[in-house]
């Protein structure tokens, strides 16, 4: 079974992808909004674990709206949340037979519903897996500092490849670069550079 | 890391090893009230998937207290969540880095809150996984079908070990056998006899 994972080069998603390894054909997919080149950074990640990997451009609205969202709101997460949502509509149309993507149990932003995934298994066909919504944020440091080698630190000086980066460029861009801090402030992010000697 | 999952011998729980089998040293722990000798059948499961398997036997004060439960609510939900919860704090006391159970994302029974997930946690300095709480329904049986041999039938006849049949028994005994239909019906479940030729 083909399954495309919603992927940023993080230690989450990159631990959901081999915790769904032994499964199914495991394709990594980084949506990006062409704002910025950074989903490259997932593609050498990718080569790095040896998985599949394919980069697909979301709709530039969906960017407009989540950072004018941002903006009125005071803070990110229901930007996060549009965009997010966009992004799992968009690998559910590619063909795969399951997609996935890297939310843990911690996680506040971005959450799916029950009701959310079910809708879009319906509507797609799919199975919408979430291999991480069992795994606490303990049980996910454990695992990742056993299986694999990882950068981190502040949003604005990591490799990354996910969208929040691209975000902040056209928060900068639309309502100047002062927005950043006051709306969606860098925080701590990981980028994951291979396997530990371990695995 | 050693990982104590709670076990039934079912499709659910047995899909959960192999998830976690790459991550952790897994044991399945077979939990039960001493009332029949169903826990064997989960040995028998064990043996076939190459896990390693403990029996551990429960309080049997939450066997009657979950027995009441039923008959006062004329159903069986909060009788098992009663059961669950008190299996839970059992295998966490065993000693384990980790526990885990089988319950998947579209299970109305037992469902533990992320709240008692993260007390039972921080209680037993434990990681608590549920390592199919990501997946629905069509994605367990799509992965059941590509791995694992079942035989699947009314809960009063397919062999199993877990406690359901033991609570169905101590029901009859203290409240007759016709209580059982009225309060806890038997409903379709499944056994894993080992693995698929394609595993």
């Amino acid at each position: 079974m083909d399954l495309g994972l919603l992927y940023s080069g993080g230690k989450d998603s990159t631990l959901a992808a081999l915790l769904l390894a032994d499964f199914y054909d495991v394709t990594l997919v980084t949506a990006h909004f062409g704002i910025t080149d950074d989903w490259k950074n997932a593609r050498d990640t990718a080569e790095a674990t040896g998985f599949d990997f394919e980069a697909v451009e979301l709709d530039h609205d969906a960017a407009v709206t989540a950072v004018e969202r941002m903006v009125e709101d005071g803070y990110p997460r229901n930007g996060i949340q549009h965009v997010h949502l966009h992004a799992l509509e968009t690998v559910a149309a590619m063909g795969f037979d399951a997609i996935a993507d890297g939310t843990r149990r911690d996680d506040r932003v971005p959450t799916v519903s029950r009701a959310q995934a079910q809708s879009l298994e319906d509507r797609h066909d799919i199975d919408y897996i979430v291999p991480l919504s069992g795994f606490g944020r303990g049980a996910v440091d454990r695992l990742v500092a056993a299986t694999l080698d990882v950068e981190s630190g502040p949003s604005d000086e990591i490799r990354k490849a996910d969208y929040e980066a691209e975000l902040r460029t056209l928060l900068a861009r639309e309502h100047g670069a002062e927005t950043i801090d006051e709306v969606f402030p860098a925080h701590e992010q990981t980028y994951v550079t291979g396997f530990t000697e371990r695995r």
